[in-house]
């Protein structure tokens, strides 16, 4: 049975709703959860939930606070959730980690503990982004800054793997997020990498402006972690001031608000599609682990969705398929290079 | 009285829009419109609206195709609507040009013809976003890519003189793009430009995350210019995709439809909101000239609110303030280092 560690003291609303989330998918039964925090806290906290099979609490004495910085946490914050939590993998006893807590020292101590699998430099973020067709997935949104070439090509593939294997896409289609269709447009970075990318045995389709993320015509959609972080929040930013005009808007008048009541069934289903709580967590994809990162502000359903997430990552083995295609990559470049 | 260049054969209406569009702006009056294309052409169009004072036809034989490089263009291309039409602003004929053709040959041949403002390294294209308050400057938008942090100073003292004297805003909030408010987030690029725009006099207000873009928090936000044409297409795509599923959605069933109906007004309301075309085109900040890039697909409403952007940036001699706040800027950092 595989055996989750979920930080408990992580996220906005933690340990209530990370508890809350461990108990619904608990309740779906064939997993094992250790949920790692103040164990006081988390014992009162699952009292308030019906008894479910399948979980323990794994004490932590402390949390990491937003403000303290990744190294800080390194050093001095090994009683921490976030730390045990990666520690229960590295000691064999988990097979993933799940965490709704401070993102930098997340991936610093997956980084850290777990290091990261044979020929991937660095780790990458890879979320799941609703598209006019079905999903795409976007890497990196945050792990790195001031990628070099190599790296991106690598993030394609384990970008690559990661539709695949989860969202079973048999072929993906891989663009390059950039600011023009033909391989001239672009910066220093992406029209390298360019490069390197048609070398590879990815489906490579070349540039992808910004907007057409959305329409679905790429099923992985590479770029730097500073590109990705800035492309995923102002989506979010902006998907939510639509929102708000929109409401306010349509309060304004009797109409608008007899029209809003008639067509709150649409928006429920529109806001499902749109929601990133339906796609649970992000994948630190690369971590010699299984590591995954869940939005501050997550809720029950979003937590027990990561769960999932991370189930599913660890049941299909989407890390050998990593290695496997790593590994193809750099014999194939190895290969031609003499 | 002002006189503005029209490049009558860019867009992906034109000249049909384009034209439209002059004349709408004609019929405000207190302009004067030299349209700028295939003579023949442009007369026929004009001959589909009524008569208007205030509107000369200059014969340009040629027209940019949208697969020519710029520097084609500069070398090829001279006797082009884009290129006549930034030749008046040079000669003195014309006051400002506005185009809505290819943007790279556009931005490509200003800055040819017409140079850059006196220490202004690189021009910027500004564009105004509507946010939750009322609305803020995004600035690089795509001028340049792989700037270097002076540049981005460069950009924010413009982008600052442009919300004050276009927007109104008399003590503009200076933002900076990035992956975390900390002066200690983002890339080699922010950081850097970070320890530098906190010497400026303008009002910089730190590092802005995505998803505060559309807050209103910031008047001014700004990036290098590969990061703001990520930031604006992927805002457009993604508002057009929540339209299209949204409108799928409503129409799904007879309430849905009734409850649309009533709510029409609202939508129409919002859309104005949101609409760049309100807004008009994007004016490249920086160059010895007064130049506006609009967007391909204008209508003819985009065209001649851009024709009034011109006009207005011409009228309250945008470029003098950019250029002494530059000055100023130089001086003050000229003096300090001795």
């Amino acid at each position: 049975m595989t055996t989750i560690a979920v930080d408990a003291m992580g996220g906005d609303d933690a340990p209530a709703s990370v508890v809350a989330g461990a108990v619904l998918a608990a309740q779906e039964g064939y997993l094992s959860l250790l949920l790692v925090g103040d164990e006081p806290r988390l014992r009162s906290e699952l009292a308030n939930h019906p008894a479910v099979p399948g979980i323990r609490i794994i004490h932590a004495p402390s949390v990491v606070a937003m403000d303290e910085s990744p190294s800080f946490v390194i050093r001095r914050r090994r009683d921490s959730s976030i730390w045990r939590a990666n520690e229960l993998v590295k000691a064999g006893e988990a097979d993933a980690v799940i965490s709704a807590g401070h993102t930098g020292a997340s991936m610093a101590t997956s980084f850290f503990l777990l290091g990261t699998l044979q020929g991937v430099e660095r780790p990458a973020i890879a979320t799941i982004l609703p598209t006019l067709k079905w999903a795409a997935v976007l890497l990196d949104v945050g792990a790195n800054v001031d990628s070099k070439p190599h790296h991106l090509v690598q993030f394609a593939i384990m970008g690559h793997v990661y539709a695949q294997r989860m969202l079973g896409m048999p072929k993906p289609r891989v663009g390059l997020l950039s600011i023009g269709e033909e391989d001239t447009k672009g910066n220093e970075l992406t029209k390298e990498t360019f490069k390197l990318l048609k070398q590879t045995q990815i489906d490579f389709i070349g540039n992808v402006e910004g907007r057409d993320v959305y329409t679905g015509d790429a099923d992985v959609i590479v770029c730097d972690g500073f590109i990705g972080n800035v492309a995923l929040k102002i989506s979010e930013g902006l998907a939510e001031a639509i929102m708000q005009v929109l409401r306010r808007e349509i309060t304004q008048s009797l109409f608008g608000r007899l029209g809003f009541l008639l067509l709150k069934p649409a928006f429920r289903r529109f806001k499902r599609r749109v929601d990133y709580a339906e796609y649970g967590g992000a994948p630190l994809l690369g971590i010699n682990g299984v590591s995954i990162i869940c939005h501050g502000r997550s809720s029950p359903k979003a937590i027990k969705n990561a769960i999932g997430v991370a189930r599913d990552f660890v049941r299909d083995d989407v890390n050998r398929h990593i290695r496997d295609d790593i590994e193809r990559h750099v014999e194939l470049h190895l290969g031609t290079a003499n």
